[in-house]
């Protein structure tokens, strides 16, 4: 058992580092930082890779790897209504690996780069017992549109881009015996789990409108809903009640839920990385922000509960029954 | 034997990523990135250190690992002549590392981003087998100001600030058995030499001056003289010559070189960790910049060498026989 989870040593350190240094308009603790830059405000985000803690080289592609180092940090971009500008990209590798290996994660880091309409500038490499990739984005947003995870309040409405579990669902497809997939599920079954696994979206251009609207908090989902949406409640210091018959599913998940021995629902929850953005805005926007996303970029936005006063997060059932959602999910820390 | 040298994949990764990006000014391959950044100029750099390429948990205190891994990505942004402004860290640490050990390691961080007037504002936390810490920064310089490895003339002569060799001869000290350090050279001897590695100074105030002095080419000594001097005139594709005698070999270092087995002058070429400022500059503005520098900030400003037409370093004896300097020094993967 670790002795400490990753949100406590989060916390500890927001108490060390200063968040009153000029320009600086949010430290250390949302999505990224906001400074300011000119005429706007810049995002700096970060977020590491390790080997056997967020991805084993057997199950994932260097191609595979590389898209998703950036859009992880695009991603966190995106929930703070920015564009993605610039990234940074260090990488640790053992002598096992080899230079065609290097050059693919970079050509993964490229079309990704091309992908949300920026470019990786430097980055360092070094030596190490075990694949590290560290990357480090930077984004713009305008003065008045960065939204950040503290701003929900008590009547907003709580949407998500996208479905939810997809990821999960694909990671244990891939971690499945794959003879075993093909008999149970035939070949097409869980391929949309497989790409949300190996390809996740940051959801750029949804959060730039879920921004420009006049979203009150966002948060990207990488931990899993349960985990994500409590971090947006305590920074928000509010309650949120989640109707779980209206969560939006990955699509095929409850087809392989059996053969996997797992629980959609709890994976959509829990499940992590699927990297959609979990929003809080006024009910009087709501139905022509839904309709923008869905018209213009194809993507669901989907109602899933609403702020209310308090603190914690409640999971309200089909039957009308509740429980107090856990922040269970994603802890590189705490399991 | 490693089967490419850093500079191999650094070379073979520049070809793959863009160069072309709007507002990107100078991309992969020097100190740092160059970005517009409305009226001036912004800096990206990024530097990983990993346990036991970069630092062993039993030679270095946390509180020094924090204070210097800020520091080596500041010595970028002065080595093109800039201010650091903001700071991201990733830390990946195993599960035997206590909680007590990090907050040390941002305390660190803490005072070294309050030493060079800027703020650590974000990064990420992850398991990891070993310890890495990965920190991006950025810096802002004035548009005419900046300066790059690749500007380097004829007739330029080389110039460094402080001292050469000091981190190198301390972190063969501290490699040392303790006793025997004390017995043979007494309890004060090494101490800047100690102080050297475990605390280098990132020369910002200097790179600034020499910036505004018309400095043609500037990089900072993280991997030693020899190898660093090498890519600045790749980068210029030009040639140098360094006059031995001239360096200015740290202080303490003769006097333990016998102690430690090792050639104080060669420790000086190839030691690395010094992070001092190398540049090149026209010998009409030499002087009034060695006095500006000397009287400002304490700091001795040197000039080493010349450069020349055609490519590579040659060191030039005291008695003037010559020899070709390799490009040796540290390198993450070649040794």
């Amino acid at each position: 058992m670790s002795p400490f989870t990753e949100d406590e040593l989060t916390g500890a350190l927001r108490t060390i580092l200063a968040d009153d240094a000029p320009g600086l308009r949010v430290g250390p603790g949302d999505d990224g930082a906001l400074v300011d830059f000119d005429s706007a405000l810049e995002i700096l985000t970060a977020d590491l890779l390790v080997e056997d803690v967020h991805f084993t080289l057997d199950t994932t592609s260097p191609r595979d790897l590389g898209y998703k180092s950036l859009t992880v940090n695009v991603s966190d971009v995106a929930a703070m209504g920015g564009r993605p500008r610039y990234g940074l990209v260090s990488l640790a590798i053992p002598e096992r690996i080899e230079m065609p290996w290097v050059i693919e994660l970079y050509g993964g880091l490229r079309d990704a780069a091309a992908r949300y309409g920026m470019a990786v500038v430097g980055g360092d490499l070094s030596r190490a017992d075990e694949t590290v990739i560290s990357v480090a984005v930077t984004g713009e947003v305008a003065k008045n549109r960065a939204v950040t995870r503290s701003g929900a309040r008590p009547g907003d409405r709580v949407v998500v881009t996208g479905s939810l579990g997809g990821a999960a669902g694909g990671l244990r497809l891939v971690q499945a015996n794959p003879d075993e997939v093909r008999e149970a599920l035939g070949t097409d079954v869980g391929r949309s789990l497989l790409q949300a696994f190996a390809r996740p979206v940051a959801r750029v251009e949804e959060g730039e409108t879920l921004a420009a609207a006049g979203a009150t908090a966002m948060i990207d989902l990488s931990d899993g809903l349960a985990k994500d949406l409590h971090r947006l409640c305590r920074e928000s210091e509010v309650a949120a009640r989640v109707h779980l018959s209206a969560l939006p599913v990955a699509g095929g998940l409850t087809e392989v839920e059996k053969f996997l021995g797992v629980d959609a629902v709890e994976l959509a929850m829990e499940g992590g990385e699927d990297y959609e953005l979990l929003a809080t805005l006024g009910p009087e926007v709501l139905p022509r922000v839904v309709a923008r996303i869905t018209e213009r970029f194809g993507t669901p936005l989907t109602e899933i509960g609403e702020i209310v006063d308090g603190s914690g997060v409640t999971a309200v059932h089909a039957d009308g029954t509740e429980h107090p959602l856990e922040p269970k999910g994603w802890d590189h820390f705490g399991r």
